[in-house]
């Protein structure tokens, strides 16, 4: 909406509300009736009002309302129920009870439940279904509260432009529809009044399945970064009394960004394996997996995602080497030496080899981890068969993580044979992260060869080992 | 849709046409009627064909249309509306008084308007709304009209598979949306009537939230490049003799992009540290804000998208350079000046720690602020709740601020008391920058501070300065 | 869904189990049948048990069905039928058949048709219409079939969420989106059962539309790095008998990846441009464009999207440079022989002018291919109106190739004249690539010439070479 509509709206707003206060003639689909005079109740009934709707407030006291928007009308609880077919009500659960007297003047109505919760599960059944049973003779639709207060006094911006409404009656929920439709909301109806729970749990969570992928990320940041900040600044201290704690801000962030990354990617694709070993050995796939398997495999899409950042940073940090300071210093020190020794300095193509072939590999991974982010967009991902979405995660995925352990091991190089690269005992860092993706692959080759793959695709197709196929001719694969 | 069901259509079509000219035994329901013979209903009809249906062309001069499409049946307007239930509607808004006498055979039948008009608020009322005026025994539906000739006549590509309709009767709508889904679209109802005038304005916008945005950027990247360009090409060339205009490719837009990118991401956050003050000032969230605020509030995703592709260009500009002829040559001559004068360089270790604290800071930026880019996707922002929606958008928003303008202070460093920096004393970009996100962050840290954060609190849960609080019991947050 | 909720599904599954077996007094619509007792059925009745459906299945020999799951009935198939309003098919397609002597029991029952093929086009008609035929008194619902058979176990997880419905009756779809929604699943209608033999498609396909853009790019990759292999290192090592092999890692690669990104962008608007002419040469839009043509113009946007995945490996391939062992020897290199031979180096203005102008444009054509990509991502191509999207495609679109273009005739230089450059008589790798883009842009810059783009236009709008305009009343542009 721009500026120039909503100041028309605005003075048709107040040219409108004169009239309003007197003008019983309005057709009852164009009057609307909201219970509560809250905060709640006040924000709605201003943006109806814009919207040219009629708005009659039912209240306790409706001669002590005063801050009510100006235009609307306010009327007891039982006279404002009868002068609209919809009634909003933006009052808090605990005080629904005042409704059980207003049952006769309710019947027929359409109540919107807008309320939320301040925790999940803190009622046995969803507010929605709790006003239905107050009110048997009304039909409920549970809706708007997926909304930012700021929304529903404003309208509709960019990112809530969609509200979510649910409830038994068709007839109720199209007019909710409708009144949405002309609030500037798109409206989508989603199924019966046993969603409410969910839509009154969805404005409570704050990004749930992140929860532990996030905790594994910080967890392995901090613990490798510790570990790093010993072996290098702080030996470096202790042994030579060297100070090269600048280190930390790109050097030490550059070695525990692709490990964390590689860890996670791989963490990501482990719970696939360890499911696949399990429905092996047990010969069925219709025992469920051990609850931490079903959480870990839940939330894969959201290891892989963090994985994919801090490979973002791994790429930012890498390529901004030869900027820093500290490098360009080294080069001109390393040029120095080398006149001012009279060296003669030899090109090693086996280096060379090496230092290219351990770029390129990054390079192609993070391009295949770049692609795998784009198709988990949910608009990327809903165009997708089912056959195209676990192509892309589970052949380019595990080819992804091949790739990017490759370019791991290539960046060690010879360095794992010599002595001096375990310094206190200690292993660098990024020998430490090939251990698990380097387990995931083996387990997956191990997965992929012909005897094993046939069993699973059998096990997969409904067979299970000690039983015999009794109905073959109803068995169907889904995905042939 | 491949090549090869194109052709089996093509040839379906061929074979069909002979018989439907002489086909009136064929159901109602397969059968629609096209009013107009210009290009829109040439189009549609051809597109009506190729799926199966039957379609008649209502015309003035039913024997003077030669340019219809092959299979089409030709007829004067009252015998075409007799003929099927479905009438398009592909005539120009100033025509359809044409319609007028036709109000018996229209009556009862689904009109289907599919125009558009040239610019914004051409008509006082929606098209759909004046031919419903004209014709109110006919159920109007509006439709079809966002979509492109090309795909009216080849069906759904990639990008407009979706068109929406409205209208207030749902049996029409319904078959509407049958027709749309048998030509390969997918419908989606937008409601009543009343959203004509909105679909009728879609096909006209040109980014119509993009334009005070974008003229903010073209203003400030010329702005800053006349003015760096007067300070450091032009002076060095003035005091110095020296022509250094190559800077301009690559030094000096490395400079305007994070020049123009940390403003608008600084523009795109002050409007809420304003408004949130003006509510503070007020002592209510019940009065609008002024229409420049409100306007500036509403383009704050596209300012914050402007100012991450700014950011960006940035980061590949910054990336570049060491891969740029000046910067190699400078770096050969520098260490070529200190082999031949003999000098031993010295490593500084506070340059080193602000080289990489600065580096380090860009790139944390950088990567919440792609972050936020991603969250604004509207597939991503949709499926996010509020809550969510707003943590990453305010809290990660500001900082990212934060991050940016701390990467920028560490930039000037110490040359901000230095007064060689001041040439033609005037500051440079980099410092004229700094004033407005320095401000928001000010403000913003004031903002949170617990006695003023209590206050803002209190005022957007609907309490008021001044007035008491009646109906405690009723205000409920919205969002806890 | 999180752990805790499955484990407390699985417990009330479990509980429930005993009673549901002589539970005859569950309402009808919270029972529901499955026919076929084989993998499919046995997941889906599972999951239905999980979300608190009472289960019924039918079977050909219900005393002998023991892996079936806990909680549910097993009936013979006519007793079955009879005991619910939803039943689900799932059972191949070639048993149908037992369906028929079941017609009476079926009468006016909703039948979920869950079947898929083995591959496109097996059977004449769609799997429910074969099954519709047969039982013409049941309402059958096309639909689930699109879900992996993982997700019909577990329910929905991310990515599929959506599952896809079709059917005649408006009630009986109601009725299995009802129980989608209980099951967890968002069901979309998307029409009358034609759409049913598209459903039934799209489970089989694996990127249909990526198929001849991916061979294209496999091709020119394949061709050129061919090409280059033999110009770059086996020339090197016959001419000279130096072994640079280990530059096709990075330096080739980093040749490949433009070379073949700035032809398949040419071969993106190629193809417009050749309708343009095609259509300025026949006079008319009025008929079909040849099949080659119309492929061709539906595979731009894949063309499009692996351009710009070429142009990010060159881009990383390129910011990778100065990190190269090889580049940082050649430059320690070259200073060493500066300072050895004493020479004095020389700053050459207009190699600075052409390396930042080269950079400068590749950057801001990567920013632009960036953002092309970005907009053909689905929701944001949604979000933009026709002419939106038909701006940023083609203008935007032209405008990239120009900037790639002319970045890669700067990179050429005053090479193109000198015959060091023509190795074995053969042009370098960029000069083959720039003949297309040449020649695309060449043919636009004709079409916008003003008297051609007025025909075209002219054309557009529905004109015909040849034709007197009859009825230019009626004619309307779609698109003003």
């Amino acid at each position: 909406m721009t500026g120039q509509e909503r100041s028309e709206e605005k003075s048709e707003c107040v040219s409108l509300s004169p009239m309003m206060e007197a003008d019983p003639a309005l057709p009852e689909s164009e009057r609307v009736c909201v219970f509560g005079t809250g905060d709640l109740g006040h924000s709605l009934g201003l943006r109806l009002l814009q919207a040219g709707y009629g708005v009659v407030f039912g209240s306790r006291r409706p001669h002590s309302s005063s801050r009510l928007p100006h235009g609307a009308q306010v009327l007891g609880h039982a006279a404002a129920a009868q002068s609209a077919h919809l009634i909003f009500i933006a009052v808090q659960r605990e005080h629904y009870d005042f409704l059980v007297p207003l049952a006769n003047q309710l019947k027929g109505k359409v109540l919107v439940d807008l309320s939320n919760n301040l925790r999940k599960n803190q009622y046995p059944e969803a507010n929605a279904e709790y006003l239905q049973s107050l009110v048997p003779g009304a039909e409920v639709v549970k809706g708007f509260n997926t909304l930012s207060a700021w929304s529903l006094q404003n309208g509709p911006s960019d990112a809530n432009r969609q509200v979510y409404i649910c409830g038994e009656s068709a007839e109720a929920k199209q007019a909710v529809i409708a009144v949405a439709t002309k609030l500037g909301f798109s409206a989508l109806d989603r199924g019966s009044i046993s969603v409410a729970r969910e839509l009154e749990d969805f404005p409570l969570q704050l990004f749930p399945q992140w929860r532990l992928p996030l905790r594994i990320a910080i967890g392995l940041s901090a613990a490798f970064f510790f570990y790093l900040l010993i072996r290098d600044i702080i030996y470096a201290y202790v042994t030579q009394g060297k100070d090269i704690s600048f280190r930390i801000m790109v050097s030490l962030a550059n070695k525990v960004c692709p490990i964390v990354s590689l860890i996670m990617l791989s963490l990501c694709y482990l719970p696939g394996v360890v499911a696949s070993f399990l429905q092996l050995y047990r010969g069925t796939k219709y025992r469920r997996f051990p609850d931490w398997l079903d959480r870990w495999m839940l939330c894969r899409k959201q290891l892989g995602l963090l994985a994919l950042g801090f490979a973002f940073l791994h790429v930012l940090y890498t390529l901004i080497i030869p900027i820093r300071y500290f490098v360009r210093f080294k080069a001109t020190e390393r040029t120095v030496s080398v006149i001012r020794e009279n060296r003669t300095t030899e090109f090693d193509t086996t280096t060379a080899w090496r230092s290219d072939s351990y770029l390129s590999l990054g390079i192609l991974g993070f391009g295949l981890y770049v692609l795998l982010g784009i198709t988990s967009l949910p608009s990327v991902s809903n165009a997708l068969s089912w056959r195209e979405f676990s192509f892309v995660q589970s052949k380019l995925g595990h080819l992804t993580l091949l790739l990017c352990t490759a370019h791991t091991y290539l960046y060690g190089w010879n360095r794992f044979l010599s002595s001096s690269t375990y310094k206190w005992y200690t292993p660098p860092g990024y020998m430490l992260c090939l251990v698990l993706p380097s387990v995931v692959l083996l387990l997956k080759l191990l997965l992929i060869t012909p005897c094993v793959d046939r069993t699973i695709t059998r096990i997969r197709q409904g067979w299970e080992r000690g039983a015999d196929q009794r109905n073959p001719k109803d068995s169907q694969p889904l995905i042939p």
